[in-house]
């Protein structure tokens, strides 16, 4: 291969940083903890954005934008929400630089001062409800459902491409209801909009559940997530939504006259998946090889490449390659010709098997004599000669067999991943050994949650949605427990 | 009317502010200059961004996303550029802040304060090319065709709503490329594609001309614009398209092995168009009723009321109302059927009359009888009854037919306020009185430019591509002059 990748089996974290890099999908910048997403990361972000905007379009919502900057003050407004945001945040101090003096090139003009310095958003929660105070008088004025696609600045100082970032890309839903039980079945909603695009479109089963306190979102009377399950056994959390109760409104006092013509406070929803899922989607499918994307979101679906010895065998190869690239466009699908002749077929080959794209046809003289073309499948890495009639209808089908098979095995693993524990030994052994999720015993209280966090590292991923009841006692102390919950080591 | 709009030749400005207002298309918000762009505005400017995309893909670009802060040394590299762009910006200093001691919220962490402060970023030139200097060895790397759609931040003093705000939405080109005239010819085909588009969907006429040295970017060779007048006789630049030469290669190091075997820098482009558009696209057409759209970027194209008594008739017209929808659709018409009975017809109609919507169906107990429905367009107010049957056809045609109209009434009024003056008197009767385009012999010197916007404000907005040569003597001066150039107010 022309660009050796390392294994796996070695070392899980490397093989993910150089497949990213590697398969030219993101790289760091010149800027600590922000990363340049290159075009062919891009353009997968691209495909995300335009499934989950119609999906947010058919449930009735809109876009709308807000401010990047957030005066300091905002955030004080909702106490818990200060604690778990305001605090590493970029910081905006002045509004201009001057020529330095002494020729340094330029620096901070200090009479340019902020009377107010201004928070690059980490979410926008404050901003957003300070502004629904002027939109909304009447229930009549209810629902707002407004969704906003924006840039987002949390100062982490650890990064890693994709899965944690200073600066990331994300959606955010915020919705605004009369009642406590329309902003609740919006939570549940949008909850079910994530759990259906993870598993149609990024092939990844997800459990959706409810978060414990001290994993909720800050401000959030309940936070709804979910989760996944990656190859090396951490869980990754693929999106969330919050049920703000009437938290923000209360902090920027919006009320509405109800149907009873009486004041209240509007109830809110807040929701979010961001470039983070660019994460899982590589971290749960891809294999020594490189990628492996799901069809569904490869920006190339088929790449064609001609095999030849001779310029006019690449001539009738190309003309070949053409006409089912046609045919194949015709039903929808996206195909690269790669007919360039400054690379061999070996070379081509490698790199799109590392760029994941789905589906291979190969053509060579051989190819052209009996009207056949090699077709070879990413996820699976076979090859079969087919017949060039039909092969439309054969490639669409093999895409979506495609889309089907690693789901299937992403579910396959998953499944066989969620260990019931009883037992602190057990429980360990699937943390520390094992990997996946322990589905175990917890007695509920914020104390033991956050000792087993402690000395395992683990957290509580959720509480299962339809969870069970089960008598039992809590895996660490042995206090009575109502339920199982999932724990397992996280990104 | 519901709600009443100061009219154009009262006030033009405060006009323009209201309609913004009241067509729910934007707001200020709590941070100085930052506006809010609400469900409305921003469904125009999705549609701006949807053609566009399509252009730039159509034409070999692929999108990429770049981080918003840029090291405050960046901006010292390209000496012209520092000028123009590192002045008026958004500083970032601290990375997080602290619960104040005092419980006065949150303050500043003083302990937090970044090496080298970062600049939210006016525009990406250097943070792009800083980038480009890994990806480009050699020609073989070469044309790298990226764009960006991202948020900008310039500290500006005086805003106005889509025209001039601190932080707006744009999308910027940076192609680097192997050959002066390659990077030429891209420079060009950016500024037809802003031609087109600002023509075929805007509706607006535009002038294409390259900026004088005073008017150019900062740190570019070469300044090619799209100009429009607006109804109140100021011109509009409505995007740019930078021919930078090797001027950020050489700030960045950025070279290439050329086909010769030999180093040299990497040529550059930079192109791009902003929210602003929006406000070109209010100002170009809309009246003293509210908006008027073009229908190729109006989110609703058609909206249908019905007009009723009782009940019944409203069930009956509303399953007319359906099908017609339905008919509309099935064209790729987007419709909307407003069967509210908490508004009465009347208020209806002046709200989708500020609102620009195109064609408006009304549709009462008569209609149902006949068979007909009352069709009006909003581009001339006037209205017709055609029957039911090919309603979705004769929708189609005067969709076009508004889209043809708004873009000839609006080349008409250009063209009748192109003035060709000689004398001083004859310019600044233009610029102070008729308003429109100044068509005047310069002297080309910056001196005499700077001269003339001291005196009337007027500026050159361009010197229009293919101008004839014609000699004649500059305005103010009186010394010799080659050409002629476009002088106006702008905004």
């Amino acid at each position: 291969m022309a660009k050796e990748l390392t294994r796996r089996d070695e070392n899980y974290s490397q093989w993910y940083n150089e497949l990213v890099l590697k398969a030219d999908l993101a790289e760091n910048s010149a800027v600590r903890g922000c990363m340049v997403i290159k075009p062919y990361g891009y353009a997968i972000w691209e495909k995300i954005q335009g499934e989950l905007d119609r999906m947010f379009k058919e449930t009735g919502h809109v876009n709308a934008y807000f401010p990047l900057f957030i005066p300091k003050s905002f955030f004080s407004r909702e106490a818990e929400h200060v604690e778990g945001f305001a605090k590493e945040c970029a910081v905006v101090t002045h509004y201009r630089l001057r020529t330095d003096d002494k020729g340094k090139g330029v620096v901070v003009d200090e009479t340019a001062k902020l009377e107010e310095e201004l928070i690059v958003r980490p979410t926008s929660e404050t901003i957003i409800w300070n502004t629904y105070k002027g939109w909304i008088q009447s229930y009549r004025d209810l629902p707002i459902l407004v969704n906003q696609w924006a840039n987002v600045v949390r100062w982490e100082m650890r990064t890693r491409l994709f899965l944690r970032t200073t600066e990331f890309l994300w959606q955010e839903g915020h919705t605004a209801h009369a009642t406590r039980d329309e902003a609740l079945e919006e939570t549940v909603k949008m909850l079910d909009v994530y759990a259906t695009f993870a598993e149609q479109f990024l092939a990844l089963p997800v459990i959706k559940g409810v978060k414990t306190e001290s994993e909720r979102f800050a401000g959030a009377i309940d936070t709804y997530a979910i989760e996944t399950l990656m190859q090396d056994g951490k869980a990754l959390q693929g999106g969330t939504s919050h049920f703000l109760g009437q938290n923000f409104a209360k902090a920027f006092d919006v009320k509405f006259l109800n149907r009873e013509g009486k004041l209240d406070y509007v109830w809110a929803t807040s929701w979010g998946v961001s470039t983070r899922l660019i994460g899982a989607l590589i971290m749960g499918h891809s294999d020594d090889n490189g990628l492996v994307l799901p069809p569904r979101l490869a920006p190339i679906q088929v790449v064609i490449v001609p095999i030849h010895k001779t310029d006019e065998q690449l001539a009738a190869i190309t003309e070949k390659a053409n006409e089912i690239k046609k045919s194949l466009e015709a039903l929808g699908i996206s195909v690269k010709y790669d007919g360039r002749d400054t690379h061999k077929p070996g070379w081509k080959f490698a790199e799109y098997e590392l760029k994941g794209i789905p589906v291979r046809l190969a053509i060579g003289p051989r190819d052209l004599e009996n009207n056949t073309v090699e077709i070879a499948r990413r996820d699976t890495l076979t090859k079969q000669v087919l017949p060039v009639e039909g092969i439309a209808q054969a490639v669409k089908q093999l895409l979506s067999d495609i889309q089907d098979n690693i789901y299937r095995k992403a579910l396959e693993f998953r499944d066989s991943n969620i260990h019931r524990v009883d037992t602190w030994e057990a429980f360990r052994e699937v943390i520390e050994v094992k990997g996946g999720f322990a589905y175990a015993h917890w007695d509920g209280t914020p104390e033991t949650e956050a000792r087993i966090k402690e000395e395992t590292k683990a957290t509580i991923r959720c509480i299962p949605l339809n969870n069970p009841a089960e008598e039992g006692k809590c895996v660490l102390t042995g206090n009575p427990s109502k339920q199982r919950v999932l724990f397992a080591m996280a990104y």
